[in-house]
């Protein structure tokens, strides 16, 4: 939400059954211009300017009294902003015409030489670089909080059982902090993609001027390292033209939202009286107006959902982008709110998970209680009779007729006698013989997770020590 | 945009990059109210639940000074919105729960006793198709707009011939009318689906309560009568819980968009000095902050880019519904912002086409000149050949063979003698000895035009009559 | 899958690790070439080559033996093609140049002379649009079958309780026939939009030539009665561009398979241990290559796996679509795989689910052991406070007291005395002094429900008279 | 297109009309079976078994001798696969049980043996993983291959001057190749992705089982080599159930293809007569079958419509993974199709269009005459004016009236004297008396072309420059 500018456009701000009203005249204006939406960047686009100025100095293009009046121009208009003084008008069209402006109005004739050398095309290319580079560090720190709260729970919880699902049906005993580690894993992935962007994000665009470069004696190297830009784009068309580097981002935050949107179905899940393994703090539920009983889980819903929100900004750059001629279009004016609201969505929605992560309350009893039922060590003891010597298929082939008598009894492998499971199983040559007393060990949930003690597997120990490698990586 | 809800929310005003600030918890209330887009739907609101009240009083569940009370307090609650007076507030979360809060603060237990038998479940269901339909009305309209502009330029130009592309090369004469009148037939098909879209959407979920229906003895025919619904959803889990309607109106937006795309596309084409075909009322258009000769055809442009916007919301409503279990899950509160945006943006490029359309400055003898290089009339000396026996096949040969002579000479057919012809297409068996003096009048540009004179086609005939044929159907 | 051009490709059937031996000039031909693909069109293409025959013949174009040549080579040509003989040529291209270049080769002149008056752009519209027609009309003959299934199993479990779930958390009860009967109306309103779609789709193009219409005397109402086309496609630069039916219809496709996404997911909840609501027929399931005891519910999960390819198809039509010139692009050959792909897609998935449904086994204890959980019947108190004359948010207030000292407790509503709960609710003023002994029966499952007696309600009697009505609007 | 699995599908081969003969359980058989696409991985799989198989020796889980009967019996089966005589089994329903059984047919209990330590979940993670790297890698090849072309004709037409466009309007001059070189530097860019994608890729699942580890005492690190992984995933749940680098990597994909599609709308845009800046080879072209004289530009057209085609992908992908539960869910066997097809049109395009660059012919002649009209050099009058010391927007208004007086007249900015300069733009103070003889070699296209010489210009000597730069980065 922006502050409004400085215009009769009262129109805008009734819903569009008032718009009947407005002249198309002001229509046509209102739906050009971005300064509703592009005025966020104005602190980006004036320390592109001082940045711009102070090398037009040092190239002796304007004088040193002209870079001073701007950089006194511009400091003024920078509070004017953050104090929420500055008139923003409908009529400079855009967030870069109506700082000139006021510049100008400022401090004259050095107002007016501040474009010299440059164009609105590579001026806002760079403003979005430098906004987006921003973000990017942003979310990247908010990864970072997410995952050490990950890790917080996931210690607690490195030995907890419950039951490990494939196809939503028990499959085998994990522990709830392996499982949580999967989500690390993961956000540490998107890190990596945010990280990747933000180097392709670094490349300063200024200097191209419209598309073909400038007639000034510029120095765009000066221009990038006051900017703290990694390299100079090489090529003016494409620097002015391409918006790779958003569409870029907006697939990571799409992927990074779509792993929050399966840990949210989960806890969604979880949260249900079907399978109640956890709570969740109460500040992350609301209740029902009809219902009086009800908690639900409205935060892990809307994160969800809004998957499907920072899906469709990715659509809507690639279709944006495609086919477009070059150089500039003013198609690209399209660009900004999607990349927008997919930043605030990635940022608000990090921040809040951080803080949901440790707002769960395990119940690890509930969990443990559901491992009864499912025969989830059915793997085990197919494992044991392949240590015995069966081959992998016979011994797959055998329980699997184990499970079926436990079914048609009603228990658990864990509660045949060793007789009896080798009833089960007598179809199956060679399998029944191979069963001894130390089958109990394996079939018991313990048994089940401590022997999965490798690199990657949901054996405890194993879990605690890739959190202490994950601690490292963090660092 | 929205009145902001009363709440220090100055953290949202501001950019992201200031909200590190901003506690968590009111991060979490800001990330779960839906109040800053939803208020658009107050009227909507209020008119659901008057019919709501009037029902409940009809069937004796309020007394007849209950739905008094309530009428009174909706009729300020609606001036003091419509003036920008009504205090919404962020902690009430939405505006249904404002307005309920605001009434019941001004008129006691009737406003408590609005609530009965209904929940926010079916109530925001209502909101949405009541908003909606109207939204679908303005569209309706303004479409039927558009194509009364189209049709009287396309009258002044049901003769003006110009090249007709395939391929963006040149394939055959059309008129400049003819080809508006396929914009004219896409817009048609629109509003066909718009107007099936809101038949879907006229059916009233109220009733519903929050997922099975209420134990009231509510009356929904009457209710529905009342909003002007077609029909009463005869589900009430399926009532609160889809919102294909939406996705249909949005797939509809995405449809018209693309051919505003395909229109602006052809705008910008004709407008660049390569074709020079129109020029475009300096009102669409705007200059260059660099390039002082610059005149930008800004409106189609924004226009094409802006089907990747709606695009990218049809895309967020149907990932926002895949895989969810019924009944109603908080996901859907993600429904509006794309919806209403979806809307907003066809309004608002609606009014400006019809606009822009009449904006168009025809240059015919660029047209016209156009048609000089391409050999537009080839398909019509095959044709000749034809009926006068020869098989098709053999005939485009034939063109084929007299394209490429003119091609080597640098002429088009026009400028061949008989003779000269007669031998291009010689190795065509019985294809020279067919032409005649007779072919002069085929391949000139009236007479191609004139010959394709049956329903459909481009003879000037039969433009106007197509055009007297549209005035009909939207009469 | 389609028969394989004759041709040497040998290197497309490997995996594209075995191109790179391919020269370009192949890889060209095979990039540009859609025989591949529009061969399943072939049926189409005859049919709609007959009626254009017929019509020649009907205006002295061709002559009448010619027509009857062209009949009794396509006769051929249908029986090639059915048994499989027919020799797809890469080289030709295309379907339509593949038929034509065999019929020329079977009846000599008259083939050469089928082309006349046409072209491949409104020859292949044409195709396509009869293929869809036909596809849609096996869609609306599935969508049925699926609804009369829906409808017994509902009519089996009118009356059968189980948990209504908003937020995945209980809500209130429901009975499983009513909670099917919502998908019985997504479907219904899904087939309503397949109709529509049917209409725009049937609207013949043919005539349109290339883009320009043809300037042979053509009649082409009369193909269009031939061919069962409504209405004849009224702009012939129109008719030859656009593919908004293609979308329409992949819209209504993503829609549905939403829809089945829906339903899907809730399989999949339900046969898990967690809920243990029902089982699914075996042939819907699979087992595990690792894990013995697996019965994994497979087609419900491709069922939502697909839900996103058809989404990819509709944003691949919308996509292609988006700024292309009139008329006729070569883009528009990418049209066909994505429609046939979605077609394919969702009449497999209906003939699959419509058999599923009779598939379910339904686990009636199950479903009500688990309304012991959750609270379901509190809206009912509250409901019957209301009644009592308590104002519904007070009533709210106090049935949420209730609540909470019920959790506290450890029980559900039902187990307090009257007492107890008077004392639980005494902080609301006028709610504990309104309960009487009449309260029992509100909440028992069987009360909630039968008081949900309206239309759209849970009440069994309800739910078999919109049964009753269902069938009506099937018949 | 892939061999057809032994089993009578012959309904699946045809149309889906006849479909309609085929049992359901037939049609459940082939909806849920992958062997139709997945045996493209066939390689892939029994590399990994290999690996696998080795391991298992070396860690004395199976036999020396086990190890030499898979050795040997997957050599044959690798051999029967290559040459076409594998009999694909629809029964066996993918590519691994497909492989297993035909090794336990041929070497007995070795082939048993195989599976142990391992799952089809782990065993599918890893086959993507090969497959797609090795697809990454030729689609480095191919992008390199792109880019020599595009420097090869860059160089060639470095100082071969154009009008550079923005908003398809003529804004300034550039050179042919400076304008290609944007196209370099986005295939750059495009470039690194892959290379990033690859890395995440590059990680090894294996060891991972079904979703928990095994119990069985793995050397994953081992396997990791054998494979060249470059390392092991972290996390067994994880690494069974993500997708993630298979979305990255069709995000790749998607803005690759954008590219292309921009380059493809130009060329077609050349290439028309309206422009006529270029001609394409005639095999990227062809014929029209109506029109004998079109030679159409349908390998672009058809890359600008494919984009389409791989953003529908990425769609997919997105709305497939969004909101699953862990760990692996039949879903997820949905990813194959669209990765495969995104990987064939990447490479296919690639190959085809870096041909296709060599195949322009530029009418360097039609390019500058284009530049005469458009007033491409205004630019440089103002930035003369600003050198001589007028503030940039007074200048830019200075010539705004010359570029007007211009219009009126009919005339370039070069065709006026001197005195007519200073006349036209008399209403700004400063500027007619600022202009000089020497401004006549500011307004040629030589002029204004040289005089952008900076890093990222189009002056010939940049290009050059940018052109040495680019082959060291490609060495």
């Amino acid at each position: 939400m922006q502050n409004t500018p400085n215009t009769d456009d009262s129109a805008h701000n009734k819903a569009w059954s008032g718009r009947f009203s407005e002249p198309v005249s002001d229509l046509v204006k209102r739906y050009t211009a971005s300064v509703f939406f592009d005025q966020r960047m104005a602190e980006q686009d004036i320390r592109g300017s001082l940045a711009h100025a102070a090398m037009l100095a040092k190239q002796y293009i304007i004088s040193e009294q002209d870079l001073a009046d701007i950089q006194r121009g511009m400091a003024q208009i920078l509070e004017e902003i953050r104090v929420g003084k500055f008139e923003w008008s409908l009529d400079a069209e855009d967030v870069h015409l109506n700082i000139e402006r006021r510049l100008t109005n400022l401090v004259g004739d050095a107002g007016k030489r501040l474009h010299t050398g440059r164009s609105r095309n590579d001026q806002v290319a760079t403003d979005i670089r430098l906004w987006l580079r921003d973000a990017i560090d942003q979310i990247l720190a908010l990864i970072g909080d997410f995952q050490r709260n990950v890790l917080q729970l996931a210690e607690e919880h490195a030995a907890t059982p419950m039951p490990g699902h494939t196809h939503l049906q028990v499959a085998q005993p994990v522990t709830f902090g392996h499982h949580l580690m999967a989500y690390f894993e993961m956000l540490q992935r998107d890190a990596e993609r945010f990280t990747d962007a933000r180097r392709r994000t670094n490349r300063l665009p200024l200097g191209s001027a419209a598309l073909a470069g400038t007639s000034f004696p510029i120095d765009r190297a000066f221009v990038a390292r006051e900017l703290g830009f990694e390299a100079v784009c090489e090529n003016s068309l494409d620097a002015v033209s391409d918006r790779d580097f958003a569409i870029e981002f907006c697939a990571a935050v799409s992927i990074t939202m779509t792993h929050l949107s399966r840990l949210s179905e989960e806890l969604i899940l979880w949260m249900s009286p079907r399978f109640g393994f956890i709570d969740l703090a109460d500040r992350f539920c609301t209740g029902s107006s009809i219902m009086p009983q009800k908690k639900n889980p409205d935060v892990p819903e809307l994160v969800r959902g809004k998957t499907g929100r920072v899906n469709g900004h990715l659509v809507a750059l690639l279709t944006l982008m495609k086919g477009q001629p070059l150089a500039y279009n003013k198609d690209n004016q399209e660009d900004k709110e999607p990349l927008f609201d997919a930043a605030d969505t990635m940022i608000d929605t990090l921040r809040i998970y951080a803080d949901m992560i440790l707002g769960i309350r395990v119940k690890a009893d509930a969990m443990r209680a559901a491992l009864a039922l499912g025969f989830a060590t059915a793997t085990d003891l197919a494992d044991y009779l392949v240590k015995k010597g069966l081959p992998f298929r016979d011994a797959h082939e055998a329980v699997a007729l184990a499970v079926r008598a436990a079914e048609t009894r009603g228990c658990d492998l864990a509660d045949f006698t060793l007789d009896e499971l080798r009833v089960a199983m007598a179809h199956v040559n060679g399998a029944g013989e191979r069963l001894d007393s130390d089958i109990a060990g394996v079939l018991t949930i313990e048994g089940s997770l401590g022997a999965r003690n490798h690199i990657g597997g949901t054996a405890p120990e194993q879990v605690r020590a890739a959190i202490v490698r994950a601690r490292k990586r963090l660092a």
